[in-house]
């Protein structure tokens, strides 16, 4: 299958070729952001509908994306690219640059389920990818693109997942990658992946916006691909846990996926592979999507209850640092989704976010504090009637719980919560924080006082 | 399918049933470990062989496990129970306690292949596995014992992969699971996915072989189930990564896996399912198995190259910590594999570990430290010949690189060679590690002095 797709920017409307060897992807006339639209796609430009003869048939899809499951092909053992139809950006989608990224487990969170009140609950662990990260679906597309585009270097602003994921698939592709991260104080934790996998790091002598500034300047002066959430190409294969999830589901749609928010492509993406299925037959509703933001990093929450509806960038502060993210990138394709699907969307506080973290991890599941809000945010959504006892429901989760061990070390040391936040909670919450914290205890080697210890702890439920 | 199996004593050959809730796992009668023996196994026990009808057929084996593929069924979704037919260890095994574990990656490792002077090297990244780590192939299976057999309670002692893996398990399955370590300075990174899962952590004044005694006396007085690696039932889920690279190689029997050694339950597990498959008739051929140390943790090494063939256990030290282990329980079983395969053994050293880990993170995918023994080895192997270049190998990658970050960071800080360890390595080692090392550089944040530096890359060659 050839590449014939278009870019379409999200404000003008301006469309143009998608094959082109450009890493500058914000709208020249309106600097909004583009979106990938096929010749296929729901009001797809004029010019592209021309070169098909018909939308791609829904039995087909599932067939052959089943059949593929039994090739050791290097494409058709990547979860991304096993759906490759409908991802025509490459000129050989046989090819991509691929670590066998997606293939990620659908858990039963049965306990959870009853914490939260509602009858079935799922979450698709999106932290199971190769570098601990849902990043990955997006860079292996993105990536792939940029090798067949003719790039060598490619380049983002980022100390986090982005980063990680950049470097790994760069790395695999044999390109040249660096990061650009503000000068001051290294959070070396956050880097020893991208060092891992032989990404350069740059430091300049400037804060993150004026990192991002001289990205933008550079990738006009030199041919350096742009791997930063605004390439729209990093979406596409972000879209396809949603065909996995229905996949895996044996094609039952859920009522509702509830999402983390930072720089918002990820609810983007989910939402656009949705509605592309149901375009296109595969499925005959969507899920509603919503969005679940941290406290104090919450732009998209303040725009969805403003009566306004502004959207005021702000300084964010969260300690699930991977939607530490105050100007979110992709705020109107997230908020166009929430509305399409007909989600929601909340924010929850850092207790109720540890709290809800190991409640999963007391599953058995564990991830990163980010992918939390999704269950705390549930809960939410639970109390105030967004979501019903009977709804089946299924979590994102984004990250592993190794992207952050310092997190729950905190935790299980009572170290992470200040009072103020523990304040906040009720008797339930906090009765659920003790039954849950795991802090070491010292005992004299001895059977007999093992045993007592065994025997107490007997005398209670388990937690969750 | 019933669970039809024994366990046979290594040492003395005693057989006794399998099916018992028993949590002892050495010989009474000479303390030696068991295995898992099935009627179909090469050499069955007597009583056994009366069970069956004949061998398992190779054909259907390999058509029922493609099948599986396509169900959504936990059993078939995971990648160890998906070949449950050579697993019969519970009532129903079709009901196991899983994470959807297995199914990890194989990659091709070009450049790695072009440094060890061999034409093809892949390489099964077992660090792929849920909690980061190859433990949870076992962990699925034995965790599935202890539930099909009715205990409550498991146990390891272990502050590393292993608890990691049991408490994850446990969750899932809603028992109650404690970790015993020694009293002292805790590591707290190696601590934080057993709490995040919810096991009890208890530090015991004493030392690991206190622990371990401890946990002994506990079994007999109490119905505890242990976990450690004396379990022969962790080492059936082990087996299954054979099975799995096996059927992604198209049944292409390799001609060389290299597998680092630690405990060596791992080289032990794959032995087995490479020798399973062979009696069984699905293989025709067995790869030589050849399993690999750290200098500093070298007991198998030392026992291999040592005439009169003496054990002595020893105080290892390595920075490879999950291979650490100076007293490995599984030794004899891995001894057998490295003569019936007609493999090898070899030690690396600390310097030469460092530069595998870069090499194969250079190429994208990162490991633990001791999942690098495997290529510093090979390379080795290649040297003295024991490996030829146009022999296919596979390592065995054993945990992901964010089960030790600190690792990383001292190694591209130049912090983790000591002088007299880099003192050891040729010219050629020394150039790669200077080409691979990615500590951070400070610029100023203009485009001029960013692209200068870019060009100036540009003239270097791609490390590796």
């Amino acid at each position: 299958m050839s590449a014939t797709h278009h870019l379409r920017c999200i404000g003008c409307g301006a469309v143009i070729p998608g094959a082109e060897a450009r890493s500058d992807f914000r709208c020249l006339d309106c600097n909004e952001l583009y979106e990938v639209v096929y010749a296929w796609s729901e009001n797809a430009p004029e010019s592209a509908r021309k070169q098909t003869a018909g939308l791609p048939n829904p039995q087909a899809l599932r067939y052959v994306w089943a059949e593929r499951k039994n090739s050791n092909a290097a494409a058709d053992a990547s979860g991304v690219w096993r759906f490759r139809d409908l991802l025509p950006i490459l000129k050989d989608t046989k090819k991509p640059v691929t670590l066998q990224e997606g293939n990620t487990p659908l858990y039963e969170l049965p306990r959870c389920a009853k914490v939260a009140n509602v009858d079935r609950l799922l979450a698709k662990h999106q932290g199971m990818n190769p570098t601990g990260s849902f990043k990955d679906t997006g860079m292996t597309s993105a990536m792939s693109v940029a090798v067949d585009r003719g790039f060598e270097w490619v380049a983002c602003a980022s100390t986090g997942n982005t980063s990680a994921s950049m470097a790994a698939y760069a790395a695999r592709a044999g390109l040249r990658s660096v990061v650009f991260i503000p000068d001051g104080k290294i959070a070396w934790g956050k880097l020893s992946q991208s060092m891992d996998y032989g990404a350069l790091t740059i430091q300049l002598k400037t804060d993150f916006d004026g990192c991002v500034n001289l990205l933008t300047e550079l990738v006009k002066r030199f041919p350096i691909y742009l791997l930063n959430s605004v390439n729209p190409y990093r979406l596409e294969g972000q879209k396809t846990p949603a065909f996995e999830m229905l996949e895996q589901m044996d094609w039952q749609v859920p009522d509702q996926v509830v999402v983390p928010g930072g720089n918002l492509a990820n609810s983007s993406a989910l939402g656009k592979g949705f509605l592309e299925l149901k375009h296109l037959g595969v499925i005959n509703k969507v899920p509603k999507v919503s969005v679940i933001q941290a406290e104090g990093a919450n732009p998209l929450y303040r725009w969805y209850v403003d009566e306004n509806r502004v959207m005021a960038p702000m300084k964010a502060e969260t300690r699930a640092t991977a939607i530490r993210i105050g100007n979110p990138a992709s705020w109107r394709k997230a908020a166009s989704v929430v509305e399409r699907t007909d989600g929601w969307c909340e924010q929850v506080s850092e207790q109720e976010i540890a709290l809800a973290k190991a409640e999963i991890g007391a599953e058995g599941v564990g991830c990163e504090p980010a992918s939390a809000v999704t269950f705390a945010g549930l809960k939410k959504l639970v109390r105030l009637g967004k979501v019903r006892s009977d709804e089946l429901t299924v979590l994102l989760l984004t990250g592993h719980t190794l992207k952050d061990p310092q997190y729950t070390i905190d935790y299980h040391r009572g170290e992470l919560l200040r009072p103020e936040e523990t304040a906040q909670a009720s008797a339930q919450e906090m009765a659920q924080h003790a039954a849950l914290r795991k802090a070491p205890l010292v005992l004299e080697p001895r059977a007999d006082v093992v045993l007592r210890l065994m025997e107490d702890l007997m005398k209670t439920e388990m937690p969750v």
